[in-house]
């Protein structure tokens, strides 16, 4: 893998509005990826652009998705140029405006071409890749792919070579003179995704444990909900 | 509004994989936008898939969205086909085989031609629809846009006339010779969007209380965190 001086090298990915928002930082866009659960994969279908959520995962400067055979969205990806988009919420912005709320976000958005993995030593490092980055410790457990299940799965690949990772934090940027006339509640309500207490399968035997990496995720690291002042 | 008997009038909407998720019901699709806080907006650009996420809102059979002038991706929209889509994680699945790994979720998938709304009421309106479904509450409460701020936003209106709304709940679909051998943990670790305590600006006078709604949305319904099994 070589190293890149920038991770926008085209004019499309180059953030062209609040700029300083913009972290053109290797580390910014892996963090971002690797908190995120699901992304939104956009494609061009009959010269109109479709947007679905998927599951994926991330090796090094390659993402990984996967799918079924008989998905017309996925089989149109291959090749073809695409756009990958993960999302993390953190905080709506309260202001004493209308037109300055927002929301405070981490985003990255990943331009370029999918390609069809057809190795199938990549494919299965592919969806185990996928698995993995979706419930992490959990392909070394579950059976692996047989025969009948590969040969309904297309993986795709792409690569990390041209992204945009923008971000925004803090409190509201309000007018001074909206500031002065007071009045106005005004601040970040905070989001954060949380995972609840595992549910077992309704046919899973008694004997069979939560496992560690599950059950961890499902305990917040502070206490949470603290009384709004 | 005329009443429609599908929302899913051309075959790019019609789910083709696993129908019986697909939901094709105008209160599902309703249900779907305005739990969700953020979509996301596909356009095509020179040809390419552009993924953006965005604030939007719902008027009946209208979805807003705004952004500045200055956006070269939402000027792109106006006349031209867009795809929105909205999607609520609502768990992760794990199975006795990775290939059955998967997400519980709603999502609603939306297809059509983005209107630039110009006349200066609807545009009034439509940020604030869009205000009120980000932070419900805050419009009567906070300064309205003035001539200025409003000469600097585009709002775009989308009519949700073709959408396909999928959904996946339960427990993971294990092959029965994967349950009958057992021994892998099988569940659903449900997750969800939590809204932690407000913080105020550094720049809020003392005796400003927190509006209610913004309050009553940091405090969850239920208990949370039980301990897991």
């Amino acid at each position: 893998m070589s190293t890149r001086p920038s991770l926008s090298p085209t004019s499309r990915s180059t953030v062209r509005r609040l700029r300083e928002r913009a972290q053109l930082d290797r580390a910014a866009l892996d963090a971002v990826l690797d908190e995120g659960i699901i992304c939104h994969l956009g494609i061009v279908l009959d010269d109109a652009p479709v947007v679905l959520p998927t599951g994926y995962g991330r090796d090094g400067n390659t993402l990984y998705f996967h799918g079924s055979t008989g998905a017309r969205s996925l089989c149109a990806a291959d090749g073809t140029e695409v756009c990958v988009t993960v999302t993390l919420l953190d905080g709506l912005v309260y202001a004493r405006a209308v037109m300055h709320f927002s929301a405070n976000y981490r985003s990255a958005v990943i331009h370029g071409r999918a390609r069809l993995v057809t190795d199938p030593e990549e494919r299965l490092h592919g969806l185990r890749v996928l698995v993995e980055h979706m419930a992490p410790g959990s392909w070394d457990r579950a059976r692996k792919p047989n025969v009948k299940e590969l040969a309904a799965t297309q993986v795709l690949a792409l690569d990390l070579t041209e992204a945009a990772v923008k971000m925004r934090s803090g409190g509201p940027n309000d007018d001074a003179d909206d500031v002065q006339r007071g009045g106005v509640w005004a601040g970040v309500l905070p989001a954060r995704i949380v995972w609840d207490a595992p549910q077992p399968a309704a046919d899973l035997e008694d004997d069979v444990e939560v496992p560690e990496l599950v059950a961890t995720r499902s305990r917040p690291a502070v206490p949470t909900f603290a009384a709004p002042r």
